[in-house]
């Protein structure tokens, strides 16, 4: 996909973290608060609070550029396409491999400027099959310390369920391993969801303290394997609308 | 009161927002991360999440040293209490004007040191008559952009409500503009409560789009008085308690 605009201006991050009660998701918004048309984009944004997202994206005199989603989801509809009948501008974008429709495809690798910012997209599949990790840059003007936008990948004390979507406990935890652990350890944590209050964690404090992900792979399969969870009850209606991009067919 | 240590080594704010959902009540670990005992303090703990945040600051290898309140609240039971019976060594802080117990009480214009970094107490009645904001320091070493903890007194995009507890619309319009609004417009402003999902705001933006406390005292008195809220479900229960520092008189 292509990129926003690039130049060599100074940035600086605004960041805001922005709860949904009825799903625990978090939505992130974030701007090039240096670039003059001040560019954003928004994290998991909620079909039920994309209102108050968008005033607030107007208050802090923001142009907001792309909606952006870690992965299908299955407890809430996404407001990727609630955003653009209200901001005809802004464009979705998902991973190619969850298979949902968007206007922009991610592929690992690939780089999101929003001004002189940008996130850098990992796979992070297990969760689901198209999952992915949004990363913030490593560069100069880029974020310190980085933040990544786990999805339900990595959650704090916690990751997302692997029982189905495609969901595999062992890639879950190689995805973990080899594309969230290796970066810094002073990396924020931001996740899709919290249930306990948490609003961050780092990548050192998951390595130590994950219940799950800090045990070896059979044990977490084994962990995996046991929780006995039952079917979301949001699922069979967010999951068809969230492959349309937060929209019914017409 | 007396401060816990100073000298001239450099500071790091650790920060840690946390979110106790039955009261919607945020709670704000701060340590000196730098600092070889890593001090810690909380900012309004509830009694139902103690054993969580004891937790995190254990992982985190923190020193707690101090358990403080914005004011007597009428929604939650403080955790100061239980904290001390788990963690004996931490004093528990209100201010003198809240009338209320506590191993330290504080008035304005204090600063409350934790490691290299301080918390300076502005008196905010309003709400309560014994609200105050902690403001962290100006200063070298000191975070920046400030952040307010505001209590109830400031809320994002509303306030506390005024009408019991010795409140009073016409002070705490007084308060928030001749204590709080007067701090650079960047400071981070972090409340008591939030009921919409927000995190945080800035003084800049408080002053533009508080829906109340953006407009001239009289209006704003007029808008408190036609609330018409009902009596908190909590109230009788949580204010002796947390008159005692959320412990019973044995
Ligand atoms: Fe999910
Ligand atoms: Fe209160």
């Amino acid at each position: 996909m292509g990129s926003y605009t690039t130049s060599s201006s100074p940035s600086k991050l605004l960041f805001r973290q922005l709860f949904e009660t009825e799903s625990s998701t978090y939505t992130y918004l974030l701007a090039d608060a240096l670039h003059p048309e001040k560019p954003a984009l928004l994290i998991d944004p909620v079909d039920k609070t994309v209102d108050r997202d968008l005033a607030l994206v107007k208050e802090l005199g923001l142009k907001l550029v792309y909606a952006i989603n870690t992965h299908v989801h299955a407890d809430h509809v996404t407001g990727t396409g609630l955003i653009k009948t209200k901001v005809p501008d802004v464009k979705s974008i998902i991973s190619k491999a969850s298979n949902a429709k968007a206007d922009l495809f991610v592929e690992p690798g690939d780089k999101i400027y929003f001004g002189d910012i940008f996130l850098e997209v990992r796979a992070t599949p297990g969760h689901t099959l198209g999952c992915v990790t949004y990363v913030t840059g490593d560069g100069p003007n880029q974020p310190q310390p980085r933040m990544a936008f786990t999805g339900d990948t990595l959650l704090i004390r916690g990751c997302g369920r692997t029982d189905f979507q495609g969901g595999s406990s062992g890639k879950l935890y190689d995805s973990v391993h080899s594309q969230i652990f290796t970066l810094p350890k002073d990396t924020l944590v931001y996740p899709a969801h919290d249930y306990k209050g948490f609003t961050v964690s780092t990548v050192g404090e998951e390595m130590l303290y994950n219940p799950r992900l800090s045990k070896d792979k059979e044990t977490f399969k084994n962990i995996m394997q046991n929780l006995n969870l039952s079917y979301p009850k949001m699922m069979d209606v967010a999951v068809p609308f969230n492959m349309l991009c937060g929209l019914q067919e017409t």
